[in-house]
């Protein structure tokens, strides 16, 4: 939507946070019901988002806002029973689509009903909402800002979010102890109770089931020394070394944990040696949440890595200056033209 | 699919069998919690049926049509709130683009769950599905033909389905006793007690409003002796004759009615003239319903009509005559190149 307005980057941070102050505001009217109904908020409230900010970038007046979140009612979908495969991080793409589809169709005229989200056969009722209403959620837009308040996370592993607080406490153990994989004896991981539910796969056979495999995370970490992208690609999860370790590391669910902070936050982990050394760590929380921010570097870890799949070396540091300077950039094209693998060629 | 197939009609044909079974099955195993939930079937159901057929088209085998059919799970939507409104139609051709996508993607080799539709956080369950098992919707698949024996209707009137026994009525009283607007006194339909909380608009003040107006529709077909895309132009909306009718024209709930049929299927008219006869009819279901099919001449009045908004008479008779004899069309692609006004200008 930005490069089809020809907008500059403030008017993408803009329309970044009204996005988010939207989906925020849904969400809260909605979960935990909508969510635990199997609805992936990604793609379902992540489709609103993206519309309202695709409104934004396009300059729609009031009405035809109105008219692109009702359209953008009838586009959102995603179910969470799709998550450990392809189809989850599509949800993302989906919601992004939809959104400029539904802003592009206000804008061309086309109608839709103004109690699209809180009819009686609108969004919230058919989508399980939590409350049938959206009043206070509404209320508190423009006056309380959940980017603000709340923060961003940036996960610095490409796991399920469930493994990151015990693969801080592995890594950050294995760096002030030097152990590797021969060493280990065992390792006890104790988790809240929801994280079982999640992290369903003990011995995965992908790349995509092993980010939902705390063991396979676990030990990835304790032989490599670190978990990024190719920690999920073939050759590594059927990696002898890996493989060798999984039957010695355990999740157990820890009544301790979870009563006192959000879900998946919170991990308690024991090493064991060969040697008899005991080596223990608590984390709450994790690098990279609002907490214990990402460092600049980590994220320029983080962003080579992903970039580096697609675009070569020089090309993506552009790209990161631009991002990074994003207020300042004059034209978004000028982001998006640097981030298209096609333009390189 | 189709042109992307490169296919022939038969197997347009074939493929329109597979998603119209599909979709029959899961709407009995769905409704009429989830129709009542507020999604519109049309596309929540027509999804999945699009879906069902772009891979019968493109020819995917049984893994990739799972697949296909999971990313379809992810893809679904619509609201019945948007009815009355441009987005209740695009309903139809977000579930078109919808099916084609999920075909197209799982053809490149998109994973997808295996337990999309009937896992614990999948489609039925999201979607509030009556039922959360498909195994007795899927057993009759290919033993039953739905498309055999329930049938097809052809709606003959561009309005709710609800409007259409009393038309039928209504243009045939008129044809049999030749009276004009400016004969009649009064007009009374009796319908089921479905039909009143559809047709809601008792004075519209849009063409869309209009198809879902009792008392416009039977003013129209009397001022006009039709009922025809152009009842619900903007034109004939505003017009003096029709406006001046609606206040002699009430529908009320005919306790007698709806008892012994489907919804919205029966109608009792009673025409008062001026003169002081009074004229009755009741109506079982209307033209173009399964047990009265629509006539050649009735199918060929209603595409011209359709048609001619965007292609030319020879263009639009030259596709008639396409559909009419599908089953020899050697590529399926001469009939879309015709029915696109594009390539016509």
């Amino acid at each position: 939507a930005g490069e089809l307005a020809g907008a500059p980057g403030q008017a993408l941070l803009d329309a970044w946070v009204v996005g988010f102050e939207i989906e925020a505001a849904l969400g809260a009217a909605m979960n935990p019901r909508h969510y635990t109904q199997g609805w992936h908020c990604t793609s379902t409230l992540g489709t609103l988002g993206a519309a309202a900010a695709a409104a934004r970038l396009l300059g729609l007046d009031r009405d035809a806002i109105a008219r692109c979140l009702a359209v953008a009612a009838s586009e959102a979908s995603g179910v969470k029973e799709n998550f450990g495969t392809d189809a989850k991080p599509l949800h993302a793409g989906l919601a992004a689509r939809n959104g400029i589809v539904a802003a592009l169709l206000a804008k061309s005229g086309l109608t839709a009903s103004a109690r699209a989200l809180d009819g009686p056969q609108g969004y919230l009722k058919a989508m399980a909402s939590e409350r049938q209403s959206l009043g206070d959620a509404l209320e508190v837009l423009g006056r309380r800002w959940e980017v603000l308040e709340t923060g961003v996370t940036i996960k610095l592993y490409p796991s399920c979010a469930g493994t990151h607080p015990a693969l801080d406490a592995i890594l950050d153990l294995r760096r002030q102890h030097g152990f590797t994989a021969a060493d280990v004896e065992a390792i006890a991981i104790g988790v809240d109770a929801l994280t079982p539910t999640i992290l369903i796969y003990d011995r995965p056979a992908t790349g995509l089931e092993a980010k939902f495999s705390m063991q396979y995370c676990a030990a990835a970490a304790v032989v490599m020394g670190r978990v990024g992208l190719d920690t999920f690609e073939p050759a590594l999860v059927n990696d002898a070394r890996i493989g060798g370790l999984l039957p010695r590391i355990a999740m157990t669910v820890d009544a301790t944990l979870g009563s006192d902070a959000p879900a998946l936050t919170q991990a308690r982990v024991t090493v064991r040696l060969r040697d008899g050394r005991m080596l223990g760590a608590y984390a709450d929380g994790a690098r990279g949440y609002p907490a214990r921010p990402a460092t600049e570097q980590e994220v320029t870890t983080k962003f080579r890595a992903c970039a580096g799949r697609v675009l070569d070396a020089d090309r993506a540091d552009a790209a990161m200056l631009m991002l990074r300077s994003l207020d300042h950039l004059a034209e978004m094209r000028r982001l998006t033209d640097c981030l298209s693998p096609e333009a390189q060629r």
